[in-house]
């Protein structure tokens, strides 16, 4: 059996209907991506719920590889996050809920890196024509949280799994449809966005392979 | 014969080596649009020979409506301008050259607004989810200059040629290759927008003559 | 007696409880600025009141020079308008009113530029160490209302009265307040800016009279 | 003897002939702060030099409390860093040397929070009329590095010295240098936005000892 790659994306949520890193899961799931194979699932937003649907998907899917996807409408370009942090905002989920704690899982580190090559994932985005940036934060809403959740998870769970987290900017749909000014992409672009994201994971899994002598 | 649509675009400026509003021209040139021929021009970024340029394309296109596209890294979205302005900034164009004067024509209008139908083609490329806004400033460079002359020429003319500007966002092929973060939208989609725009431009003809019982 | 320069700015609006560039008139009144008087006013943020208000003011003070000021959180240093354009936004007022037609003034021209030197009172504010750039768009609220109306009528009026607008960011004090990220700057250096506005302004006066000979 | 707050900024670079973060040493240093004394250093902008300075601050000053500041022209208000991370970008410092590492300390923890109350600061600066917010990234220059290296070495020694961050608007006699928009606030301030930080650090110390029944 193929070895396998989660990919998640979010409801809407702020007041929008739509959200394109929950959007674009079906243009990518059963995807075939140098062997691997690309599973997708919808993660809620809210506070009391990721984690443990986090730790059920890993449970289920044993994934090789967890790419998470959230939306940052005002970003202009795809944005690979290079780290998680132990932290929350006090801001409200989609059941209005405000969690309790600053602090994400007591005892963890206060940040963890991501386990995916984030700087050669923006190279080789750029080098296709896709806007793209190495982050340095992903908030302190529910896509921090998501990744921090999972980048502890696997690290407790040895460590195979990366963890890695993708920004996407809104979509022109979307963008059209808000008061203020607000940058966008289109969904077939942040597709082909993921699509090289997770080949360039891939492919580095095959040159740690080649300079380990498998 | 059918009468013509003039749609201008320009030359890459800036240290770029493409401009979107020069590539669109060839997706755009020939169409018809309700009965309209869709003619196009690329302008040269210069002071000194965008003007006599457009004097020479309405002496040979006649064309019922001047469309002229620019492009605006760093704006976000199609924007339709309002009002073009009698200055110039102090800027080199392609040439190297800085214009002596800030007036672009003297004894002409501080201020033209344009004769398209600015408001209604904003609403109508929203409509169609193709973010844009009403932009009061195009500028005061090359693209404006190209919008002043148009305006005023055609005022001379007696106004039945009317006259408008579109500054288009970078393309994602674009704004990969810039340093800085900025903002894009699909050839594809500008170039849809400009025919939403052209579109919304015909009905306003026909709605006017439906008022004055033609 | 005298020559005057009226200086005015606005009440407070859109949910903000102060307005610097109404606060800063108490420090600029009465003052001499080379043998000019400054005169100070507050305009109502309402549609229907400002012309009027402007009217009554020319006649009453007869200003060589209207210096308005208003407020614009977001921009981050002082913006010396360069063109006022006869159009409004589709906003309401502190009345809640929503101007009927998008044109300030029938049969008046689309644009009037400032007969204030801009481009040297921003080099002047630069020099003494004040953030400032030329601004192409008053926008198409009350500040840019205000401003096309006062161009109107002192042009209407023979042209003696020389006219400008400038753009003032939020004060600290303001900008603390809001949940969102704006820009600030103190209200001493808000009123040396005006001063230093003004003083460029009468110098300019003084070059005339030199170069005519007076 | 009084115990020491150690208050670092940074030399002038990238350009620049000034440094506010460095500037402003001069008017905080030997304050007292609820009994606490104030002393200051100035860092070198130079990856193969800030460890090593901060470690001997470290034996020399023995401080309580290291508050670092440092210049982030282009945000427009103080911002309190939450944390630090271990990681470098390609950038030259001013000696033109890119540090050959992305990783700052080898083994050490990926992310650091600082151990300052960030989020009271920036609520009491608020409150006093200082527009502040609470900051997800240090970035990744010498900023973060500095950042980084005071919370690693302060917690090899046991963690009693409280580390933290803040960035410092440029100032307007620097904004005003510049050719592009940016936003600024008065050195004044600045110093002042420093010394409440400071005032509630050491009221943090005094609540957590009545607390503790000290």
């Amino acid at each position: 059996m193929k070895e396998r790659i989660l990919v998640t994306g979010f409801e809407p949520f702020g007041g929008d209907d739509i959200n394109p890193s929950g959007d674009v899961l079906a243009m990518l799931d059963g995807m075939d991506i140098g062997g691997y194979q690309v599973v997708t699932a919808l993660l809620p937003v809210e506070w009391g719920t990721v984690k443990d649907r986090i730790e059920a998907l890993i449970r289920e899917v044993q994934p090789r590889v967890i790419l998470s996807l959230g939306l940052a409408a005002g970003r202009p370009e795809i944005s690979v996050e290079k780290v998680a942090i132990n932290y929350t905002s006090e801001s409200k989920d989609n059941a209005g809920v405000i969690p309790e704690k600053r602090t994400i899982i007591e005892g963890a580190s206060d940040g963890y890196f991501t386990t995916l090559p984030a700087e050669e994932i923006v190279e080789a985005l750029r080098a296709e024509g896709i806007p793209a940036k190495l982050s340095l934060s992903a908030g302190a809403y529910l896509c921090n949280y998501a990744f921090f959740c999972a980048a502890h998870l696997t690290k407790q769970g040895g460590g195979r799994t990366k963890v890695g987290f993708i920004h996407i900017p809104a979509t022109p749909e979307l963008a059209a449809k808000r008061k203020t000014s607000v940058p966008s992409m289109d969904l077939g672009r942040i597709k082909r966005a993921v699509e090289i994201a997770l080949r360039t994971v891939v492919k580095s899994f095959q040159n740690v392979g080649d300079e380990e002598g498998f």
